[in-house]
C-alpha cells in the first residue's frame, strides 16, 4: 500500500494490564525493600481507611493513571477510585485528576511509587502536546524514538500517544531502520537494504536514515518506506520533501526541541521525531492530597 | 512504498542467545527437577570426558543446532563442538549434524534436552523446506502463522526460516491483521481500517482477512497493505489476484497441506501461510551416538 | 510390593494452577509482546461483552480446557464458561467443547493462545486415546516418555493421562532408567544397577533398558523394577515376556506406530511406551466461533 | 521388583549446579539489598586480595562446601580455592575445611551467606551422621522427611545424604504416601491404595502410614511398597516387623531422636525417618579466618 | 539525635504480603513439582470442604500464622480462617491457634507447607521470648543477627520480633558494622570510621566490633553510634559500659545462649545480639488437626 | 552517636554487578523483543569487530560507564574497553569517556540501551555536580529523594553520589521520615515518633517533616535524628537553624532548583535534598563513534 494517509491519534492503545503489573509490582517491591514501610506501619493502623486526591500542580497531560492507581490496588485492602482526568486529558494546576478512597497504609506506602511513574508520564504526555500544538496544521507528526528509560519503554511509548504523538517502532526486531553506523559497515544503501529485503517477512517496514540530498537520490531507488532526514536545516527538509515527491514518508530527526519543530514542520515532512520527548522532558508535578 | 520485491532467504536471522538461553534453561531444570540426573550421577563418574555424534536419523533441514549445543553448555564443564550441518542444512539419514567432547555426565543429562529441541525445530524447518521446494518456480512464498507452541514462537520462526520460509507478523503488536472476528465486531471493513489507521504508528503494516471477492472489492479501497484470502478455492484465488492486481500483497490461507500447495501457488498469489508447519509437522527423528 | 496390578486411567490428575498459570502467562505475553493486541484494542470497544464457542472441527479427544480457559481469565473482565467436553472426553467435527462469554476484547486477544494449547494437548490425548483403544483387550498400557516439548512437559503428560494413556517418569530425578549409553560407561549391567542401588532413596524405582534376550538374563539377576525391551520385534518380545515370566514390569519400546502398537501388545508386555504421542502427534483442529 | 537390597550411601549426589546456583544469587541479593555492601566497599580497596579459611569451631559432618563457595564465585574476581573437607566429611574442632583466595571485597560481602548455608547443611549433616552411627549394625536406614526449610529442600536433602542419612520422596508428586488424614477422607484403606493405584504410573511407589496393628493386617492385603509404622513403641514395631516378614518395606516414624533411636532400630525395621534431622538440628559452628 | 530510649516491641511489623506471597508460592512449588499432590488428588474428591485446626504440640510463641495460612489461599477454593493466636501470641501444648475451612484438597497439599514455615517462625519466636523473659527488668534488649536461613530473612527477622525482640541492620547495605575483618585490611579504627563516613548518607548508623577494652577506648573517639562488644565477659562488659558512659549503644555478642544471658544482661549493655536465635532454634512442634 | 561530621563523597559505592546485571539484561530484552535486531542481523556480518568511542556532546558529569558497557559484555563476543572518564569525571562536549573494540553486531544491537542508561545517569550526576558546585564553601550538602524513575533507583541513587551528592534513605524499609500525612493521621508528632520508636530496631535513624516553627519546637523535643524543614523560605530556614542549634541535623526541601540553592545553603542548613535532581534533569547528550 502506497502512503496510508496518517492520523492523529484520538483514543491510544492503554498497554495490557498483564504487561504493566509486573513493572508496578517491581517498583512497590523496590521501594518496600526488606519487608514494609517502617513509617507507616508503626503510625497508621492497620484497618483505617482514609481518602485522597490525585492533584496537578503544574497544567499539563496525564498517562499512567491506571497504572498509578494500580499500586495501590496491588497493596491491598478495599480500593475504590474516580478517575477525572483520564489519560490524555488536559489539566490546570490544583486540576483533580482522581480521587481515592483506600487502606491509610495501602495510601502511604504506595503515594510515591503511583506519584514517581504518574509524574514522569505525565511529563512525557505533556511535553508532547506542548510540540504537536506547535506543529497543528502543518500536517506533521510528532513521533517518538528508542530513547526511553531501561524497563519503561512500553509505558513511556503510551505517554507519547496520550499526548497525541505517534510511535516509532518499539524495538530492534519489529521493524528495520538503517542508520549511519550500519551504512558505515554495509558498504552502500543498495547493499545495506538488498540486504534487509531478502531477511524479513511481509509485514515488515523499512526506513532508512540519510544525511545528505545525495543519500536521499541514492536511497530513493531501493523499496523502502519511510526516510529518516537527519540533522537536515528547514531549506534542506523542503528540498528533500519536494524530491520525495509523496513517494515514501518522510520523517525529520536530529536535536529538534520546541523552539525549532515550527520551522521543521514548515518544512512538509510528514513526521518528526523527538528524542527530547522520554529523555529530557521534565515530571509533571502531581501531589496526593489526603482528606484530614 | 509500494510492493516491494520478496525474496528467498538466504541466511535467517538466528534469535539472539540472551532470548533463547533462558529456554533452555528452564527446559534442562524442568527434566532436572528435584536437584539430579539420579540415574547418570551413579553410574558417571564426575570428572570424566566422552565423544559423542548428533546423527540425523532421517533426511531433513536442521534447526536449533547451537540451541541445542547449548544444553550441554549451560550443564558445565569443557566444551568442544564442531557442526557439520549448521541451520537450514539438508541432511540425510545418518548424516552427522555435530559432534562433540564433553562431560560425561553433561552428555548425558543433557540428551534429551537437546535432542526434543533439535528434533522439534528441525522437524519444522524440514516440513517447510518440503513446501518451498513444491512451490519453486511459482513466486510465491510459504509463511508461517500464530500457530506455534506456547513459549517456543522466537524459535519456531526461526525455524521456519531455517527451512527456507518467511515469516509472519511475530504477535500482537508488531502488525495488523484484521479478522473476520473483529469484522464481525466492527461492522465494515471500512469502519475497521479507519480506526486501526488513527491508531498505529508509521511503521506498522495493515493486512485484512477476506473470505469473498465482494469483501476483497471492498478492503481495496482501503489504505491497506496486504490481503489475507481465506479458504479460497484455486479459482477465486486467481480471481482474487487479477482483481488486486499487484496493488497491495496476496496472502492464501486456509488448511494448505503439501498435497494442496502448488495449485494454490499457481493462482499467482504472493504469499501462502500454512499453520501445519507448526502444528502439525512432525519432530525429525536425530539421535546422539555415543563413541565408546 | 511385587508388581502391582496396572489399571486404566479414569479421572486423570489436572496439574495445579500453581504451576499451569505462569505457563499461560507466558504464553500470552510472548503473543502480547510489546504491549498491545493493537488491532483488536484499535477496532473493539473496551467494555463490550461477546459470547463465543469453543468448536472441534474433526473428531478427538479433549485435553486442556480449564488451562486454555485460563487464557480467558488472566486476560481480565468478566468470565462466565461452561465445559461440555472436559479433559478426557470424546468429541466429533461440530462438537462444542465450551461457551463462554466474556470481554470481547479478552476473547479475541486471547484466542490465539487458547486454541494454540487446547489444540496441541488434545491432539496428544487424540493420539494416545487412538493407541489406547488399539491394544484395548490385550492387557498391554500406553506410556509416554520424556520426549516432550521443552517448558510444557507437565502438560503434555497430563494430555496424555488425557487420553487414557499412563506417565513414565516425569524427569531425571524421580525414577531410575539405565539406558545403553549409561551401560557403555558403566561397565555393566551388575555394576550400573549397583551404584544406583547404593544412591537412591526406598521410593525410587529401577528399570533398565536391554537390547537383547541376552541383556535381558543378565538384568534378570538384578533387583530392578522393570525392563524396557528396547526395539524388539513382536517376537522377541513375546520370549522376553516369557523369561521375565512377571517377575517384573515389561516395557516395549522403540519407534511404535498406530499400525504396528497391536503386534506388539499382543506380545504380553505391560507397557508400550511412544515417544510419538509428544513429538509427532499433530494438533486437533479446534476453532473459535464468535456469536453474532 | 521385590525389596531390594538397601545400602549405605557411599558418595551422596550433589545437586546440580542449576539447581543451586539460583538460591545462592537470591541469598547474596537479599543481603546485599539496596545494592552495596557498605562498610566493605568504604573501608577495602576494589583491587585487593586476601586469603582466608573456612574452619570448624566444633566437630561435625560437612555439606555445602562447594555450594558455599559458590556465593565467591558469583560475587566475582579471582578465585582459587582448595577443599580439604569435602562434603560428607568428618571435622574436628579447628579444621581447615577449605582455603581460598579471593578477591577481598568479595570476601567480606559474602562471608556470611557462605557461613549460613555452609553451617545449615553441615548441622544437618552432622545430626544425621549422629543418627546413622547410633543405629549402625542394626541394618535400619536413617531417613528424612519433607519437614525441610522452604526453598532449600535440595539441599537439605542432600546434606542429609552427606551424613549417610537416606532420601524420603522429594515432594507431593514422586510418591504416594497415604497418611492418616487421607485415610480419614478416603474411608478404608483398600478405597485409598485401589484410587491411588488406578492414577499413578509404574515407576511410582506407594506407602502407607499405619496406627496400629489392625491397619497394618488392612495394609498388607493391599499392593503397596512401603508402611510407615507411626508412633509406635519399639514392641509394637517389632510385632509389625514379625508380621509384614519382608513383603514390604518398614519404615518407623514419629519423634524420634538420638535417645531412642537404637530401640527403635532395634525392632528390626528397614528405614526410620527422623524429621529433627531438618527442622530441629542446630547449624555447625564454621568460621572464616582472613589472614592477616 | 543522642541515643534515644530503647523499647520493648509491642506490635511488630508483618512483612508485606507483596513481599511474603512469593516465598510462600515457591514453597508451595517446591512441594508440588511436577504438578500435583498424586496422594491427595487420587484420593480426595476434588470439591470437599473440610474443617481443620492448627494445634499447638508444645508451649511457645506464635509467628507467621497469617503466612501459613497463605498457602491454603494460594492454593485456591473457598477459604475461611479464624485466628486464635496471633502472631506473637503465646500458647500451651493443645492451644488451637487457628481453625479453618478450606477445599480438602487444597488442605492436604497445602499442610506441609504451612506447618514448616509456622514452626520454624514460632520456633524462632520462643526462642526470642524465653531471652526476652529472661533479662527481664535488666533494661537490655535482645537483638537477632544476619545468621538467618537463606532466603527467609524478611520472615525470621519478623519472628524475632513477635518473640520481643527487636532487629539489628536486615543486610549489609542498610547500616554500617565495622567488623574485626573490616579492621584487618583497613588498618586502624581511625581510618576505618573515617572511610566509611565519606561514604554513607546521613539516615545510616555506624557500629563498631571492638575485642578489648584498648579497641573500645579508641573507638569511642571516633563518631560511631553503637559498639558491639564481642566475647567479652560480663565483666569486662561491665568495665566497658563504664568507659563508654551512654555516649553511644552498648551491645554485647559472642555465643550468648540462654545459661548465659542473665550475666551478660547484668553488665548493663542496651543490646543483646544472640545468633542462635535463628540457627540454632528448633522448630515449635505445630500439628494440623481435621475434623472427622 | 551526636551528629557525625558530614563529608564530602571522594569515591562513590559502585552498586554491586549482581544487582546491576539484571536490569541491564531486561534492557536488552525489551528492545531486542521478538528476539534479533533484524536491521544489523541482515547488514553486519557476524563475525566482524569494530572499535567504538564513547563521547561526550555535551559538557557534564559520568555516571554509569561500566553499567552501559556491561549491556556489550552481556550481549557476548570478545570485549576490550579503556575507560577515560570513570564514574564522577568531567567531560567537555567530544571528551571521549571510553573507547571499545567489540563484535560488530553487538556495538549497534546494544548501543541505544548503552546510551540511554549512560545518558541518564551522567544526566543526573551532572545535576548534582552543578547544585553541589553551587553550595560550595557553604557547608550544606546535596541531598537526594525518593523521586526516582521506577526500577532504576538503585542506578540514580548512585548517580547522584558520582556528582558529588549524598543519598538519603533508600526506600520505606531503611530509615523513617515521618511527613506531614503521618501526622495527619497520627494526631500529634509526640505521638507519632513515640510509636515508631518502640518498632524499630536501634540501627535506624529518625527524621521528621515540619512545616512551621511551631512545630520544629515540638519535634526538637523528641528523640529525632534529623528534621526536615519543608517548603521554608530562607529566613525561616535560618530560624530553624538557630532554633535546632546543633542539636540534630537540619535538612531544607521543597521545590529547590539551581536559582534558589545557594539561598536555602546561607541559612546553614547541614542537608539540602533535591528531587529534581531525579525527576528533572534532562540526560546527558553521549553519542557512540564507530570507527569507519
Amino acid at each position: 500500500m502506497q502512503n496510508a494517509p496518517l492520523h492523529a491519534l484520538p483514543t491510544p492503545f492503554e498497554p495490557h494490564r498483564l504487561v504493566v503489573e509486573p513493572l508496578i509490582r517491581a517498583a512497590l517491591l523496590e521501594d518496600i525493600g526488606h519487608g514494609n514501610d517502617i513509617t507507616t506501619d508503626a503510625i497508621v493502623a492497620p484497618g483505617r481507611i482514609a481518602s485522597a486526591q490525585l492533584v496537578a500542580r503544574a497544567p499539563g497531560v496525564t498517562a499512567g493513571v491506571n497504572a498509578s492507581l494500580l499500586a495501590f490496588q496491588l497493596l491491598g485492602g478495599p480500593f475504590e477510585a474516580r478517575v477525572f482526568a483520564p489519560d490524555g486529558s488536559h489539566v490546570e494546576a490544583g486540576s483533580t485528576i482522581a480521587d481515592l478512597r483506600v487502606n491509610a497504609r495501602t495510601l502511604l506506602t504506595g503515594e510515591r511509587t503511583a506519584l514517581n511513574l504518574l509524574g514522569r508520564l505525565s511529563g512525557i504526555a505533556t511535553a508532547t502536546r506542548r510540540l504537536v500544538d506547535l506543529v497543528a496544521g502543518t500536517g506533521a507528526h510528532v513521533v517518538c524514538t528508542r530513547k526511553t528509560t531501561p524497563g519503561l519503554r512500553v509505558l513511556e511509548k503510551y505517554a507519547v500517544r496520550c499526548g497525541g504523538g505517534s510511535n516509532h517502532r518499539f524495538g530492534l526486531d519489529d521493524a528495520v531502520l538503517i542508520k549511519d553506523n550500519h551504512l558505515a559497515l554495509a558498504g552502500s544503501i543498495h547493499d545495506a537494504v538488498a540486504a534487509v529485503r531478502t531477511q524479513i517477512g511481509h509485514m515488515v517496514k523499512v526506513e532508512i536514515e540519510v544525511d545528505t540530498l545525495e543519500q536521499l537520490e541514492e536511497a530513493l531507488r531501493e523499496p523502502i518506506d519511510a526516510v529518516l532526514l537527519d540533522n537536515m536545516s528547514p531549506e534542506q527538509l523542503a528540498q528533500a520533501v519536494a524530491m520525495v515527491d509523496g513517494r515514501v514518508l518522510t520523517e525529520a530527526s536530529g536535536g529538534i526541541r520546541p523552539e525549532t519543530i515550527l520551522a521543521v514542520a514548515n518544512s512538509g515532512v510528514n513526521l518528526i521525531s523527538v528524542g527530547w520527548l522520554t529523555h529530557g522532558a521534565p515530571s509533571l508535578d502531581i501531589g496526593l492530597d489526603i482528606e484530614p
